[in-house]
């Protein structure tokens, strides 16, 4: 599972930030969580295949989230996309989107299959062969919703010392991973346990943006291994984070902690701070395993290094 | 004047070449033109401020020339914008403008003079202190626009001798710069053109993308000092260029030729050509003083170097 950021701004993009974009590769597989302003030329830039992405996830219908779809739907169509693309966002955007391309004569050549968000609950929005995705509400001015992405428990590792011992044969190997024992010619049964080994715990990755600081947020995302939250916001404008329904430093390692994530990105950051140096320090006085996203950075989702 | 381009690919961007849009400074005055994906990131990363930006020009409603607004003026909305901005665009696209911000809960705190293009002949569409700007129809697919701008007659020369000679009083230098003549304490008159030299000769660019080629362009921007003209193909492509309503490198060449231009740059490349050397050459064969757009780059209109 590996994360790469390709914006980490606010609504004002900086000439190093870009605005909200973040893909998540598991298995090959893309999922690109918002689509700000230049996302297209952000997935070119770090040589990501528009062709490996299935699943677009919108939090919320402001524009430094969504405004590089037009443009990505828009290319994927002059590649001669045809395969059905799953777009999941609040429940509102699926007539603004269609009417927008239809405004400029987008006819497009694949399927848009639209998942309306719109609950105040978690809700399981996609289970594919290695991932479920859940939605859960987030709190600001506007409906917004935050997604977390959990890899399916992997197959258990099956013990070499095991397949000699018992002479397993190959074909059976597949079934003994998924859990099944070994029934021996002879009818006797060698257990599971006893041969294999648990594979490699499955990893979970959660983005939470844009969103105030609010207790329940925690429970959405309990034990996630990283966990993205905005930190728009120095910990001293807590009271300007309230009222553009944002947060701060210290509320996303409060989420964090209350979480018990692994480990905390922030991101998200309000032009005015230049440097965002200052934010993880205030951040890492609460929840010392934060560390600041980086534009066109690809983060190991089960390794992140904190220094 | 001065022209940055910042951006100079066709529909499909790549890591080198953004949508179109370029940036015209006058007089310390900007004009932009077009407004691809990304063009506010690409106005911070080029250090030119949004401040100083009062007029856009939008050739035409297809996304690779206008998805980079909605973010702009956002961003102009954010920095406090309130200044009037006249916007000159295809009649067609205002609707689509003002009801894309309204789904977006997007209230500018400025005013958006809207000016609509329609006509089948050039027509004035700004004159103002320094300048002139034209419009003018190209063909394209759907209706497209190209744009004429022209620097006003600047002010004569005065002779530093005849200052000297005549003893001409600073409070009369401003009228004789503009052409009038001197009339000494006698009631003598010195006659202007005895004491003055002509200025430096008005600068002109015309925008022209996306259009293939017709004849009549030529009439629109004759004797410009810059030409920008959309070579979207190679040469070998002119049956695909006529299909698309596009350019190729000698259909270009052919229209700088006939306008009897000073200078022609190309660019809107199709992302087929990785290289687009050959495109200057196909071009430079018809008009040798061809050179092509680079993203980033700025021109000086009035002395551009063709290798």
């Amino acid at each position: 599972m590996k994360l790469t950021i390709l914006g980490s701004s606010s609504a004002l993009p900086t000439s190093e930030r870009y605005p909200s974009a973040h893909v998540l590769s598991v298995y090959e597989r893309l999922y690109l969580i918002d689509c700000g302003e230049g996302t297209q030329m952000q997935l070119r830039r770090n040589k990501i295949r528009f062709g490996k992405l299935n699943h677009i996830f919108i939090s919320h219908i402001h524009g430094d989230h969504v405004f590089g779809l037009y443009g990505l739907l828009s290319t994927m169509n002059l590649m001669g996309r045809t395969s059905t693309l799953s777009l999941y966002a609040p429940v509102r955007y699926r007539e603004i989107l269609f009417s927008h391309l239809l405004d400029f004569d987008i006819i497009l050549g694949f399927n848009i299959d639209f998942f309306p968000l719109d609950s105040k609950d978690p809700v399981k929005i996609l289970d594919d062969k290695h991932l479920t995705v859940t939605s859960f509400p987030l709190r600001h001015r506007i409906p917004s919703y935050g997604f977390l992405f959990r890899e399916k428990p992997r197959d258990r590792n099956i013990l070499k010392e095991a397949i000699e011992k018992y002479n397993i044969p190959a074909a059976r190997i597949p079934a003994i991973k998924k859990g099944g024992d070994f029934v021996m010619g002879s009818g006797e049964i060698v257990k599971n346990e006893e041969i294999t080994v648990p594979g490699p715990a499955p990893l979970s990755y959660a983005y939470c943006s844009d969103t105030m600081y609010f207790k329940r947020l925690s429970s959405f995302v309990r034990n996630v291994d990283l966990l993205y939250h905005e930190a728009t916001f120095e910990a001293s404008l807590g009271e300007l984070a309230r009222k553009t329904g944002h947060s701060t430093s210290t509320d996303a390692a409060r989420s964090a902690l209350e979480a018990e994530a692994g480990t905390l990105i922030i991101g998200h950051f309000s032009s005015r701070h230049k440097d965002v140096k200052h934010l993880v320090e205030e951040a890492r006085d609460i929840f010392p395993r934060t560390i600041a996203a980086v534009d066109g950075t690809t983060y190991d989702v089960g390794n992140i290094d904190v220094p």
